[in-house]
């Protein structure tokens, strides 16, 4: 085995895999060279070589989406770590473990007209969990012509020890600072960056480690409920009758099913769900954008809950939110270890315990239910809408809702679905899904820039067959996804293509004139026949139900080339089906 | 004519319109909603729609570039702003005048888990001439149930004269701001960058505008050259017998052709010009990396200059930095009137000039040329290289080098040449390029994420034909560059494909070894072909040097389409002509 000479690229490789931080992602450069041999003369890790770093960088962000375990990002000095930035606030906002490894110039080579050389250290300062700059382990080379050692140290022996001293305080500090930074990235579940800087040459290997770093453990508290707080908490719920519990983006089996049970046999309670909560019971609220769009002013009023319990990542409806930022609970509690976000400006108490363990300390002291109608008014509303929801499909003509209703029916069992913003969550959020799937969305920043490389990386990782679903302007904004060596054979995409932003559409602007069409919609009549020609994707097309559905058959079925299939739908009708939708259900 | 409704939106369109903008690169989405109506329903403005904000971004940078005036960026909020970092980073390292204008949620919308939100004031904090927030221009809505006005103004009549005040606080407070942004960009030459919130309604419209914001000129400073340090540059340059001028990334016509006359008529001098400079004349030197390289530790040592002055932007070769870092000038100066790096460790003086100032203010105060065998030694050394360079084409086979030669020579007159990093650069910097060519390349970053989206920015911009040399990773890198409806009928782009990043074959890496092929050269088979399908570009592709010839016959006409011609080269070989050739043409 072989590894890069400069030891703080050993440092650096050692402390990963001390870490259990198996996959690296790469980009090509020269400057980051010491680490990319390390990672890649190692057996231990699995490599990945992608060009664009703003794919490369959703992708590692799909894999640890699946794996909770940071993935690690190499690329060279310059714009590369710039491209990283639109996933790094992604996993920054979704609370994914990414460790981002930037080579740097050494300090005396930056800011001085040197090329890929920009202002690397905190670069990511206002969406990163934390910075560490390291120090280049070596002395670096003389700068000035008239610059002489200071006279004390002039002596040869002195400045040998001296040498010696500082190279070591330095390896020391870094060892310090990249275990900082990974522990945080596993502990509190977000990207960290570390800036390292290498001198050249930059391609020499040795035989033998030079160095041993030390490796510190991250410290993982488990929180527990001070008593006096859980009695607060006790009394508050015990005497309400109109408690909703609100799920985000949660990762599927995080709760136990008998505490799911416990809140689904409580008729004071609402569990409210949302496509990517990963939560299931027969009792609890899916589709709450159908459920609240038609409710009126009064209806709504009546529905005030007492206390709102709240966790999982950020919510999509943005009924729900404008609902319970006007009509506020009494009481908002969120639980999550670290974050709380006061998301409809009455947060009271941010509970830092993982959810299960909550509802493991807080739902067996519970002594009695207290009666309440709540859940029944909401049961009434949800079988309604339920009704309503299947008569309007017979309704109404070739759409992306009738495609939409027709694909979420085909998913296969237990596989997982990615989902790209933002018709297609949307939509989602509006029809049961398989309760098998696990269903995953980039809903921290809610960007169109990198779900197809998001779910690229996930379905690598994942033992599951995984589905992307994805509108048009999202899929050719990350098209160079498909520039990529490691699409499991049997992903699968979905491109419902209607030539445009038709999510725009539906918003108050003024459609159907020029500068809507260019400037807001963006309609386009792009197909992706020829990307999936040039990536080697099984590529099929279908323009109405019965094709869609005949297509669907066999679709899933293992193969020997992942594949695409482009649903073209109508794009000055999608908007007005799913307008009346609304008004249809009430 | 129709105006955003609200004040602020017509406020920084105005203040564009009064600063000249007229380019209005703007990227899909709603809360840009008042920015987007603004621009676009004036029709002094020129608006364009570009979806990947990574391109936009690029694409506005190449306008500049050739216009040398503002281009603004319309962006929603979110990670949309996070993409145009590389190019802001690459504006900012080149001195290109850039207005991004990111749309943004209320203060109080932010960090409280809403949809594209993000922390986006002093996102570019790193590379960015200037950072204005913007002030919500009217009362958010209240916050918090429990939240009550103070006592002080409960009465209405205060709250009214209150709130008008506040109003009309905050109005000139942004109005400031975005003068102070603006004028930044403009006088000292790069991107700045002016978050912009709104609240909803976003897409209510008046008829007339309701603001009149005050213009603030910018203030463009005319810097002089005080006598005392005039008469100390023309002691130490008069009594210097080697002279050396090194020109960076350097505008075409910025210098008089008198000054370069005066400049290459003395002895004492030599002139070293880059691809990137702009600078012609037959006494000068170009192609440094061909002089340099072969030469000896000894005969540099002899050629060490006693005085450099340097100009223009970053410099591309590496072996003039190393020489000149290694064998330093004993005076270096630096003429740009912002600006000065400190690239060879040695600067002394960095003369806050125009170059053309300055050599307007010199030139003519010399007295007498110093007598000099500087300039005809380096004289001998080029008409030697320039031999061996000619005799070396007829000892190779077809490779890269070949490629290059035939393009080079091909390209039509007083056209503009766009070149993509980094081997087209590199190759670019061995031949002597036709005269009346502007050639210009990103080398603020050097990256390889923009190259295409800059050129056809560029070429929008120019009266002249442009044509962009790349190379395959750098093109696949940014095919969304592809997806722009503004692209010029006569822009044409020649693709030099060797099927990956053949550049890393001539570094000291450990090439035909599977990691190198993989994360340095990232191998792939990819082609053009397929993209140009997609976006309607006629394609055409040669393999040998015959074909190159007859494909670039007639391939600069005038057509109907865009032109790409893929050039493949053989991947193996490109590498092994390179390095022999420095050995060759000493």
């Amino acid at each position: 085995m072989a590894y890069p000479k400069i030891p703080l690229a050993q440092t650096v490789v050692q402390l990963c895999k001390a870490k259990n931080i198996k996959h690296i992602v790469i980009s090509p450069g020269s400057r980051n060279a010491p680490l990319t041999i390390g990672f890649t003369e190692d057996d231990y890790f699995n490599c990945y070589s992608i060009v664009d770093e703003r794919c490369a960088a959703f992708f590692a962000l799909g894999m640890a989406q699946n794996l909770k375990h940071p993935v690690a990002l190499v690329c060279s000095s310059g714009s590369a770590l710039l491209n990283y930035y639109p996933a790094i606030a992604e996993a920054f906002y979704s609370h994914i473990p990414l460790v981002v490894l930037s080579a740097d110039r050494p300090e005396h080579l930056i800011g001085i007209g040197d090329g890929q050389t920009i202002n690397q250290p905190e670069v990511y300062k206002n969406h990163i969990l934390h910075s560490a700059n390291l120090k280049l382990d070596l002395d670096p080379p003389k700068k000035r012509r008239d610059d002489d050692e200071p006279v004390i140290i002039k002596n040869l022996e002195n400045r040998l020890e001296r040498f010696l001293g500082i190279k070591q305080e330095i390896q020391k500090a870094n060892e310090e600072a990249i275990n900082a930074a990974i522990n945080k990235a596993i502990a509190k579940k977000g990207p960290v960056h570390i800036n390292v800087p290498f001198n050249e040459p930059l391609y020499d290997m040795v035989d033998k480690p030079t160095v041993t770093p030390e490796v510190i453990a991250p410290k993982m508290r488990t929180e527990t409920l001070p008593l006096a707080e859980l009695k607060a908490c006790l009394d508050i719920w015990s005497s309400a009758s109109r408690k909703m519990i609100l799920v985000g983006v949660n990762q599927p089996d995080s709760i136990d099913a008998s505490w799911l049970k416990d809140l689904a046999d409580d008729d004071s309670i609402v569990v409210f769900t949302e496509t990517t909560s990963n939560l299931h019971n027969k009792a609890f609220f899916p589709s709450i954008d159908k459920l609240i769009w038609p409710l009126t002013e009064s209806e709504l009023e009546q529905l005030q809950p007492d206390v709102l319990l709240t966790f999982g990542g950020l919510i999509v409806s943005k009924k729900i939110k404008a609902f319970l930022r006007t009509y506020q609970p009494k009481q908002h509690w969120h639980i999550d270890p670290v974050n709380a976000n006061d998301t409809f400006f009455c947060l009271d108490k941010h509970i830092k315990m993982r959810p299960n363990d909550f509802f493991k300390t807080f739902l067996p002291q519970l002594t009695h239910q207290r009666k309440s109608d709540y859940k029944g008014y909401w049961k009434a509303v949800k079988k309604h809408r339920k009704e309503k929801h299947e008569a309007y499909l017979n309704t109404i003509p070739y759409s992306d809702f009738l495609v939409y209703n027709t694909i979420f029916k085909t998913l296969p069992d237990n596989s997982a679905l990615q989902l790209s913003n933002s018709s297609t969550i949307r939509y989602a959020q509006l029809f049961d899904l398989n309760k098998t799937l696990e269903v995953y969305c980039n809903r921290g920043t809610s960007g169109i820039d990198g779900s197809t490389s998001t779910a690229i990386g996930f379905a690598l990782a994942s033992t599951k067959q995984t589905t992307f679903i994805t509108g048009d302007l999202s899929f050719f904004y990350d098209s160079n996804a498909l520039w990529n060596a490691y699409i499991p054979k049997n992903f699968r995409i979905i491109l419902v293509n209607n030539n445009g932003g038709g999510i725009f559409r539906i918003l108050p602007g003024h459609k159907n004139t020029d500068n809507f069409d260019r400037f807001f919609e963006t309609k386009h009549t792009l197909t992706a026949k020829q990307l999936c020609a040039m990536y080697g994707i099984e590529y099929s097309t279908t323009t109405s139900l019965t094709e869609l559905e005949g297509a669907l058959k066999g679709f899933f079925n293992d193969s020997e080339t992942p594949k695409l299939l482009e649903v073209f739908t109508p794009r000055t009708v999608n908007d007005e089906v799913l307008l009346n939708y609304f008004k249809f259900i009430k």
